[in-house]
C-alpha cells in the first residue's frame, strides 16, 4: 500500500489512468510549452467549430501565455492540480471538477503545479496566438498554500 | 463491503460521485425525456456558442429522438453504460471514455441501458428540435449482449 500511496502523492496515477487516454507526448506544440505535456485529440471534425482534447501536464510543466483569437477555450479539469492565470490577475488553483472559460482575446496560461500532475479537457474555438513562456521567476513564486479562489 | 458492491452493480455510485456534480433532477426537460435524468450546467455564456452540461440518466431513462438544428452535439461519456442511436442505424453501446459527435440535422437519441446508470458531458451548439419518445418496444429490444460496435 505504501507504494500506491507514494504514487498518488503527485496524482500521477490519477492523471495517467483518467477516463480519457493520456495520448502521446505533445511534440507538435513543444515550442509553446515549458516541460513535458501529453495530448490526446478527442474531437477534430471540419463540421464542428471546436476541437476537444485531453491535455496532461507533468509537474512543473505549463503552456506559454496565449490568446484564442476569434474564439474561446473551455477547460474541464479532470485530474491532479494545476494553475490558470489571466494577464493582470491572480493565478487560480484548479482541481478536478473545476471549469474555466477563457474569452476571445484574453491572454492567459495554464499548467501543472510544481508538485502535481494535472489534466484537463480543452474545448477550443478560434486560432491560438502563442506568446512568451511563463518565466521560472513568475511560476516559482506561485504557492498552493497561499491561494484565495474567491 | 457487500452493500458497496451491490451499489456498484448498476454504476450508481460511479455516476453520482463523478468528477462533475450530478446536479438536479432535469424537470425543465422532463417532457422530452422518458424516466428520470439529472442536469448540471457547467457552461452557459452568451460569448460562447456551445453549452456544456453534465447529464446523468437512471437505468432505463433516455431522451426523445431529437435534432440539433444549426449546430451539433459532442458527448464525452463519463460514467456507467448507455446507448446512442442515429435514425436508421444500429444503437451504439457506450462506456466511459467514449466520444460521440452528432452533426447538424441528424435525428438521434441517447440514454442509459436498462440496468445501468449513465452519465456524459454534452457539448451542444444550435437549437434542439425535440421529436417523439423512443418507444418501449424499440428500447426494450436493445441488448447489451448483442452488440458489435465496429
Amino acid at each position: 500500500m505504501e507504494v500506491l500511496f507514494m504514487n498518488n502523492n503527485n496524482n500521477e496515477n490519477e492523471v495517467k489512468n483518467g477516463l480519457f487516454p493520456i495520448g502521446d507526448e505533445n511534440l507538435a506544440f513543444q515550442k509553446y510549452f515549458t516541460g513535458l505535456t501529453f495530448h490526446n485529440s478527442l474531437v477534430k471534425d471540419s463540421n464542428v467549430n471546436v476541437t476537444v482534447s485531453n491535455v496532461s501536464f507533468k509537474p512543473g510543466s505549463r503552456n506559454n501565455w496565449h490568446i484564442h483569437h476569434n474564439g474561446y477555450q473551455i477547460l474541464l479539469v479532470t485530474g491532479g492540480e494545476g494553475w490558470y492565470q489571466e494577464e493582470g490577475k491572480k493565478a487560480r488553483l484548479l482541481h478536478p471538477g473545476d471549469v474555466v472559460i477563457t474569452l476571445d482575446g484574453v491572454k492567459h496560461w495554464h499548467g501543472a503545479t510544481k508538485d502535481s500532475w494535472f489534466s484537463h479537457i480543452a474545448i477550443t474555438a478560434g486560432t491560438p496566438i502563442w506568446e512568451e513562456p511563463v518565466s521560472d521567476a513568475d511560476y516559482d513564486q506561485l504557492s498552493t498554500e497561499d491561494v484565495n479562489n474567491d
